[in-house]
């Protein structure tokens, strides 16, 4: 099943360098999820060769025009495209006045369904769930409300061993009672044993999306174990004083709490503009969590 | 005096091709005028080597996406880079509820001053004037209010003929007389003539911008002879059933329309996605109108 992340922004507040505000495109068994939209993400989207009207859902973190300001342009160009099938946004109740505002003066009238879920700051919360992931919020700690988004893959029946099966007549109800793990009798009696015709499945995986926020230890709960912790890393640590007034992290926190959270592989993003080269902000992590990587445009990660 | 225009995107609603949304920096004098922002601006100034905070005035034309996007990005940018000097919008009143809904939601309490002029899309008016340039709107009819902007450059002082002058020990009042085409008689009555020392002036020139509008004659009057018309072409003629239900124009339109100004030089923009190449829609206007130019991403033209 796939399961990855292409990067579509790693830019911090002001976007330079070539570098793009935060986006990233998930995968998740050829089902796309947004994470928050930028300015320039239906650019992006393109540019990666992504078509944007597979989009079904789409995370906001919070109200910093760094991480919502494309929604108008990539709403109004699913809409000028022809999209008919529903769209479903989940960011803070804020974001549909501050969308309604635009699509009223604009005279748009939007042809197909938008769904909002409101995310709640204060509280963790399941806010969507489908037959291959759970989405639950991270209240991370910013200047103003901001939830980042933990994708939690659901546990997967076991692989049918195909050549196995095939050779056989099973009924499909057979099928799915081996795949789930149990035997089955057929009206002869004989007993077809589940482990003989399957094996473990894929461990399921977690990806936490985390940006943006001060370091603090209050979200680890809600980040502990996950494969990937995508976390932002706007400074270097000789900067923490400024990283503390901003509430934003330095890559040297974000690999503590990579160590912390006993996660596999940390991408490092949002980056301030006083950063021209992100190499010492990668090696400064990596003195910590080695498995350190940068996220950055383009880059796709196997989660 | 510098009066040119940087093309920093040449798309229309949905962007593509690595084309960006509507807007151009005018250097008038070496002072900067944006001409509408789209999404994206921001980035294409980095682009182009152009200072964002040495925009003293931005210019919107509607409330179309494809025309403001870019707005509370830049504002904030040039905020957040610590800008003082004050900011001068021109739009439909609808853009201040517009941005102020979103810097009250992002909390961004921005340092600079913002002063508005609600343009008037029923009657075209003088808007902005300075010792260089007269901004007058122009009427155009869109699916929503839609205005254009003209640029009118003011008579020039005469050009002073240097080594002459500087052969001379001439006081500063005689030199600007000499400057306005009056003679100077010193104190022993020996008279200076402006024509020995100075030369015509260049002819004041004048830059029109329209877009998005239908094509109609009621605001051929305001465009009458400018030097340089910028006029949108969203579509090529075989299209003009379609250019007249959304209130657009043909390349071919476009020509017309400066033919009938008397332009000397016509700009082709605001490109429909379904153009790849634009070289057809440029021989299109070229039939009508020979001096007939694709204004794209990154361009200068000298109007």
């Amino acid at each position: 099943m796939r399961f990855d992340v292409t990067i579509l922004g790693s830019s911090s507040a002001t976007p330079i360098f070539n570098r793009y505000p935060s986006a990233q495109l998930l995968n998740i068994n050829e089902r796309y999820f947004l994470i928050d939209c930028g300015e320039g993400t239906q650019l992006q989207l393109l540019r990666n060769g992504i078509k944007a009207q597979r989009i079904e859902h789409i995370f906001i973190s919070h109200l910093h025009g760094d991480h919502y300001l494309g929604l108008v342009g990539l709403l109004s160009s699913m809409h000028l495209n022809g999209r008919k099938k529903p769209l479903f946004i989940y960011a803070p109740a804020e974001l549909k006045e501050i969308l309604e505002v635009q699509f009223k003066y604009s005279q748009t009238d939007i042809r197909y369904p938008i769904e909002y879920y409101f995310t709640n700051s204060e509280v963790p919360e399941k806010i969507f769930e489908n037959q291959d992931v759970v989405v639950e919020t991270i209240i991370l700690e910013h200047r103003i409300p901001c939830t980042g988004f933990k994708f939690t893959q659901k546990k997967r029946l076991r692989k049918l061993l195909k050549e196995k099966v095939e050779a056989l007549d099973l009924p499909l109800p057979a099928i799915h009672l081996l795949k789930r793990g149990m035997d089955f009798t057929d009206m002869d009696g004989k007993v077809y044993r589940s482990e003989d015709f399957t094996t473990d499945p894929d461990e399921p995986r977690a990806y936490a999306y985390c940006s943006d926020t001060i370091c603090n230890w209050k979200y680890l709960d809600s980040i502990q174990g996950v494969d990937t912790l995508y976390h932002e890393s706007t400074f270097m640590h000789d900067m923490i004083e400024r990283a503390q007034e901003t509430f934003h992290t330095t890559a040297l926190q974000a690999a503590e709490i990579a160590v912390k959270a006993n996660a596999k592989q940390l991408l490092l993003g949002h980056f301030s503009a006083r950063y021209r080269e992100l190499e010492p902000l990668l090696l400064e992590a990596q003195t910590v969590f080695p498995n350190s990587k940068l996220a950055i445009e383009g880059t796709v990660f196997q989660l």
